[in-house]
C-alpha cells in the first residue's frame, strides 16, 4: 500500500506531528462547540451572537483542511474521529439544554483564549522545525485572536 | 431564561425529537468520517474519491443544520456536542493510518446503506407525529440514497 | 373568456381551496405586519431586529407567489386584493406610531405562533385532497416554525 | 421610549408627511393589485402582461423603502398596515376571478395615470418643503411613467 | 459486474420502479416535444412561447436526472434509450411541419394534462411502497400543473 | 400561415437541409446515449465517467440548438420527434441493465468515431452550398473529435 | 504619424475593406433602426417585440465592433461617422412617428433580409482574399439570418 | 392606432420634447464620435485613450435610452433616425483616417464641452415644465462633466 | 501645465466650490471616525454596531469621490489633505481608548445630525448656482438622514 | 466597562503596539495622499495613474483594518482620528492645487520608499515578541514593495 | 499503451500536425516573451503596456490549448517542451535586463507581424487538408493581427 | 533609462536573487512539463490527472508571477526566456510521445519532491536576508507539498 513521504524526518517531523495533530482536534472540536451553541442559544442578543457563531464553524472548517492536509503532505496521519476528538480535545464542554448568550460570550472568550494559547506553544515549537507549517499556525492564530476580541468586546 | 415552545408537544413531540436527534448524529459523525477518509486515502483511485467525499462532508453538514434546527423549532435542544457524537455514533469508525481507495470505497457504502436504513425508520416514525420534520427526513434520505448508489456503483 | 382547468374537482378542490386562500392572506398580511413593524422599530435591539424583520417579509413574499399559483393551478382564482386581506387577516395588528424592540418580539413571535397553527390545520385538511398542495404547505410551515424559534429566543 | 426626529418640523414637515404617506398607500396597494392580476389573468397575450406585471410588483415594493424610510428619517411614521392602506388607498380595485388581458392592460394604464397624477401633485407640494424626500418622489414618477408608456402602447 | 441495491424489495420496489420509468418516459419526451414546436413555430405571438417552450424543455432535463437518478438509486435501471421512448411515450406527437402558435398552445396544454393525470397516479401508487419517490413525483407533479395553467391561461 | 424564407434555394437548400437534419439527429440521439450510460454505468471508474458523459449530454444539446436553428432560418423544418429519431438514428444503441465503465469508454469512442465521420462528410457537402452552415458543423466536429480523444485516451 | 500595417495588400486589401465598410454601415443603421423602433412602437404585441428590438440592437454593436476592429487591423480606416452612415446606408428608414407592431415585423424582416443578402455577397467576395474577415463575416451572417428567421415567424 | 398620452401638455411638452430630442440627438451622435476615435486612433498614448472612449459610448448608449424613453413617456416621438441625426448633430465632426492621440483629446474636450453647455440650457428649460425630465439631463450633465474633465486632464 | 476648465465661473464657482469643500471635509473625517469606533468599540451590543460603522465607513468613501470629482469637473481642487481634514472638520472627535456601545450610538447620532444640517444648508446655497451640483448633496444628505434615523433608533 | 485583554504583554506587547500604530499611521495617511493625487492629477499620463492611485487607495484601506484590528486584538487601542493621523504621519504631505504626473510619479515614488523602510523596521522589530503581527506587516511591506516597484518604473 | 487515432491520415495529417506544432511553439514562446516584457518593464507608458502584455500572455495561454489538444485529437502529439521550444522558436529573443516601453512596443509589433505571416502559412496549407484545424488557426491569426495593431497603433 | 531599485543590497540582495531566479526556472518549467502531460496523457485514469495536471499548471502560473514580480521589487531582473529555462532547468523533462498515466503519476512525484527540497533551501537561504521574500517562497512550497501528495497519494 502507498505511503506518504514529504520533506520532514527525524524529531522535526515529530515535532511538526504533535503540533498539526493538536491544532486538528482544537479546530474539529471549535466547529462542533460553536454549532451547539448556535442552536440552542436564549436571550436578547440571540441574532448577533447565532450569526458570529456560525461564522466561528465556518473559519475552524477552513483551517481543519489545511491543517490536516498539511500533515498528509509531511506524511503523517491526522486523526479526526469522533473518539479521538472526544478523549484528546481540551476545550470546556457546553453544558445540554438551552444556553444563555451572556454565558455563551463568556464561554466562547474563554475557549478561544485557550485556543489561542495552545497555537502560539505550536507556533514556537514548529519554528526551527518547519517555516510552512508554521506559517499555517499563524494564520490560524491570528484569526483564533480576532474572534477572541470580537466575543470578548460584547461581554 | 427564555425557552422555547414549538407546534407539538407530548408523546408526539417525543417521538419527534428523537428522530432528530438520531439523525442529527449520524450527519455529525458522517461528516468526520468522511473527511478522515478525505484526508488519510491512498490508491490509484485518489482524485476523485478524494473530491466525492468532500461532497458527501458538504451535503451531511448542509444538513445537520436543517435537522437541528428544526429540533431547536419544536423546542427541544439538538445535542452535537463530541462525547455525545462519540457515545452514541453508529456509525463503522475508520481504522487510523492510511485508507486504500477500495475499502474506503466498501466501507462507506456500507456506512451509507446504514444511514438511509435508519432514516427510513424515521421517515416512518414521523408519519403521524410531525410531516414537516418528515419532509426534511425524506429530503435527507434522498440525498444519502444517492450517495450510496454513486459509491457502490464504484466498488 | 378563458378559465383554467385542474387536477381536483368537488370536495377535494374546495378543501384545497379554503386552504390555500387562507394561507395566502396569512402570507400578505405577514410581509405588511413585518414591513410596518421594520420601518417603525425603536429599541436598543434596532438593527438585528431590523434586518430580521425583513428576511421575514422577503420569506412571506416568496411564499405567497407559490401559494396563489397553487391556486391557479387547480382552477381557483387566489384573492390578494387588500380589502379582501383586510377583511379575512387573523393577524393580530400592530399599533400606529413607534414600536418597541422587546414589544415587537413578543408581538412577531405570537403572530407567527398563530400562523403555524393555522397551517398545521391547512396541513392536515390537505393530507387527502392534494398530495401537492400539502406539500407547499409543509414547506412554509417549516420556514414559520424557524423564524418563530428564533423571535422567541430572543424574547 | 426613544422618538426619531429629523432635518423638518413644523409645516414644512406634515406637508412632506402627507406626500410620503400618500405615495406610501399608492405603492403598497399597487403592489397588491399588480400581483392580483398576475395571479388571474387569462387571454393570448398571457405571458408577457404576466412577466411585465411582476416588474411592477418589484418596482412597487422597491419604491415603498424608500418612501417609508425617508418617512422614518424625518421622524414621521409610515403607516403601512392593511387596513390603513384598505380604508385609504385611491386606486381601482380589480374584481374578483379571471381577468382578460386586454381589460387588465386597460386597468392598469388608467391606474398608473392616477398615481402619476399624484405623484406629480406631491413632487410640487414638496419643492419647497424638502429637495430630498422631492427627489425621491421625482424617481418614482419617472418610472411610473416608464410603465404607463409601456401598458398604453399595447393597448 | 457490479450492481446496485437499495433501500426497497419486492412488490414494493416493482411498483417504484414502474413508476419512476413512466416519469421518465413522460419526461425525455416532454423535452422532445417542447423542443419541435421551439424551433417549427410560427404565428404573431411567436416570441413569448418559443420563450415558453425553452422553459419546459429546461424543466424536463432537470427532472428527468432526479427521476433516473432515484431509479438507480433503488437499484433498477432507468431506460430513457431513443427505441424504447419512441414505443412507449404516451405524449400526442407533433406534425411536421410548421406549427401555427395557437395549436401549440393548445396541444401542449393537452399534452401537459395527460402527464399531470400520470404524475398523480403515480403519486397514489408511490404512497406506501416509498415516500422518497413520492416526494420527487410531487415536485414533479407541481411544476408540470404550473405549467399547464400557464398554457392554458393563454388558449 | 406564415411560412420561413431563407438565403438558400434549389439544390443547394436540399444538400444543406440533408446535412442538418442528419446532424440534428446524432445530436439528439448522443443526448439520450450519453445520459442513459451516465445513469446505468458501474465499475471503479464510475466518478470520472459519469461526470464527463454529462459534459457530452451538454455538448450534444447546445449544439443540436444551433443546428435545428439553422435548418429554421434557412426556411426547412427541423426533424427532433422521438419516432424519427429512433428511425433515422446511426448510433450504436447502449444494451440495457448495468454498463460496465470500460464497455462504455470503447462504445462511446465508438460512437463518436463514426459522428465525427459524418460530420466530415457534411463539412465537405456544405462547402459550396452554405459556409454558414459548413461553418456551425465544423464547430460540431471540433467538439466531437476532442470528446473522442478523451474518451479514447482513457481506453 | 504612425500608420497601421496588415497582413493583406493590394487586390485582396481593397476588397476585404470594401466588405468590411459596407458591413459597418449596415450594422451600425441596424443599431439605429432597432432603437428607433424599440422606442416608437405601439400594438398589441409591444412587449415581445420591444425586448426583441433590444437584441437586435445589441448584436449590430457587437459585430459592428469586431468588423470596424478588423478593418483596421489590415491597414484601414472604418468609417461611422454619421455623415458617412446616412449617405451609404441601404436599409429602408423608418417613418416618424409611432410604428405599429405588425409593420415593424414586416419591415425589420425585410431589413435583415437585406442585409444577408449583402453579407452573402461580402462572404463570397472575400474568399480568396481573407479567410480570416470571410470567418468574421460568416459569424454576422448566421446571426442575421437567426433573427430574420424569428421576426418572419411572427408574421 | 394607439398613440402615447402622458403628464405633461401644452408649452410644457413642447419644451420638454424639444430639450429630449435635442439631448438624444447629442448622445446618438457622441457614441459614433467616440467608436470613430476609438478605432482610426494612433499615437503613444492609445491604449488608455481607447479604452476611455469605450467608456464615453458605453455612458452615451446608457442615457440615450433613458433620454428617447422619457420622450415616449410623455407622449412624444424621439427621433433617432441617422438621417435626422445626421442633419441635426451639432458636434464637430472627425475627420476620416488616422486620428492621433492628442487630438483626438482635445477634439474630444471641446466636444464635451459643447454637450455639457447645451445640457445645461436644458436643464434650465426644463425646471419649470417638468422636474422629471430636468433630473435626468442633470444626470447626464453630471457625467459628461465629468468626461470634459477627464479628457482635459491629460491635454 | 493644464488646468481644468469647467460649466461654472465667479460667484457660482464661489458658492459650490465652498459647498463641495465642506462637504469633502465632513465626509473624509466622517470615514475615520467611524473606523475609529468600529476599532474600538466595546458593550453587549458589540457586533449589529461595529457592522453598522462599517456601513457608514463605505458610505463616506462612495461620497467622498463624487464629491470631490465635481470639484474637480468644475476646475476646482479638492483638498483632502490630513492636515486640512484636521484643522476643518467641525465633526465631534471620538475621545481616545475603548467606546461604550451607547455612548458611541450617541456621538454618532449627533455626529450624523450636524453634518445633515450643514447638508441642507450646502442645498439651498447651490439651489441657483449649480443643480448638478446640489443633486449630488441631496443623494448624500437622503443616506446620511437615513443613518441618522437608524443610529437614533436604538439609543 | 469591557476591555479586551489578548495574547501579549509587557515589553513584547509595547513593542508589537507601537509597530501597529505606525503602520496604521502610514496607511490611513497613504490612503488620503493617494486620493489627493488621485484627483488633482493632470498631464499626459492622466489616466493610467488616476486608475494606479486608486489601487493605492483600496491597498491602504484594505491594510489598515487588519493592523487595526490586530491592536484591538493584543488589546491595545489603536488611534486613527484625524488629529493623531495629523500630527504623526512622516509621509510627505502633496502641494495643494494641480498635481503633474511626473511629479506625482516621483513623489509618490519616495512616499512608498519611506514607508517600506519603516514597515522593515516593524517587521524587525516584532520579529521576537509576535509572529503573528509580523505576519501581517510582511504583507503589507510585499504590497508596498510592488506598488513602489510600478511607480518606479515609469518615473 | 493507447494510442489515439483521429479523423486524417497520410500527408493531409502530416501537414495539418505541422501546421499545429509550429502555431503550438509559436504561442508557448509568445506567452513566455510576453511576460518578460511585463516583468522588465520600464518607462514612462509602463502601466498600459504593462497590463496589455498580460492579456497576450491570456490569449497566448488559451491558444496554445486548443491547438495543442487539436493535434492530440487527430493522433499526434504536441510537443510543448521547454528544449523544442527552445530550439525551434522563430520569435526574437528579448534582451536580458530592463526594456525601454518604446522598444518594447516595437519588438513585440515586429514578434506579432512575425506569428501572423506564419499562421496565414498554416491557414493557407490547411485548407484543403482539414477544415476543422483550418478554423482554430484562423480564431488565432485574427487575435494575432488585432494584437499587431494596438502595439503598431501606440509606436 | 529607469532602474528600480528596492529595500536590498550586497549579500543580502544577492541572496535572494539566486533564490528568486532559481524558483522562477522551476515554476515555468513546471507549467510546461504539466502541460505537456496534460496534452499527451492516455491511461484509464485518464481524466482525473489530466484535470489535476490543469491545477498544477495554473498553480505554477499564479506563482511565478508573485516570484517574478518580488525580483523586480527588490531591483533586479526574473530572467523567464525560453533558452535561460532550457538550460538552467533542474526538471526531469517528459519523454516526447505518449504518456501513460501510472508513469506520469511517478514522474510528476518525483518532479514536485526535487521542487519541494529546492524550496526548502531557498526559504533556508533567505530567512536573515528577507523575511518578505521568505514568506513568498514558504507560500509556493505549502502548495508544492499538497500537490506532491497528492500524486504521490495515487501511486
Amino acid at each position: 500500500m502507498a505511503t506518504i513521504t514529504g520533506p520532514l524526518s527525524g524529531d522535526a517531523k515529530d515535532t511538526v506531528v504533535d503540533a498539526l495533530q493538536g491544532a486538528l482536534v482544537d479546530l474539529i472540536d471549535l466547529s462542533l462547540v460553536a454549532k451547539q451553541a448556535h442552536w440552542n442559544l436564549v436571550g436578547a442578543h440571540f441574532r448577533p451572537i447565532h450569526l458570529q457563531l456560525d461564522e466561528l464553524t465556518d473559519l475552524a472548517r477552513a483551517h481543519m483542511d489545511t491543517i490536516a492536509e498539511r500533515a498528509v503532505a509531511i506524511g503523517a496521519n491526522p486523526d479526526g474521529r469522533v473518539a479521538t476528538v472526544s478523549k484528546s480535545t481540551k476545550l470546556p464542554q457546553p453544558e445540554g439544554g438551552w444556553l444563555e448568550d451572556g454565558k455563551v460570550v463568556a464561554r466562547i472568550t474563554d475557549t478561544l483564549d485557550g485556543i489561542s494559547k495552545r497555537m502560539y506553544e505550536r507556533i514556537r515549537a514548529t519554528d526551527d522545525a518547519d517555516p510552512v507549517t508554521q506559517d499555517l499556525l499563524i494564520a490560524v492564530a491570528q484569526e483564533i485572536d480576532k474572534q477572541h476580541w470580537m466575543f470578548q468586546a460584547q461581554r
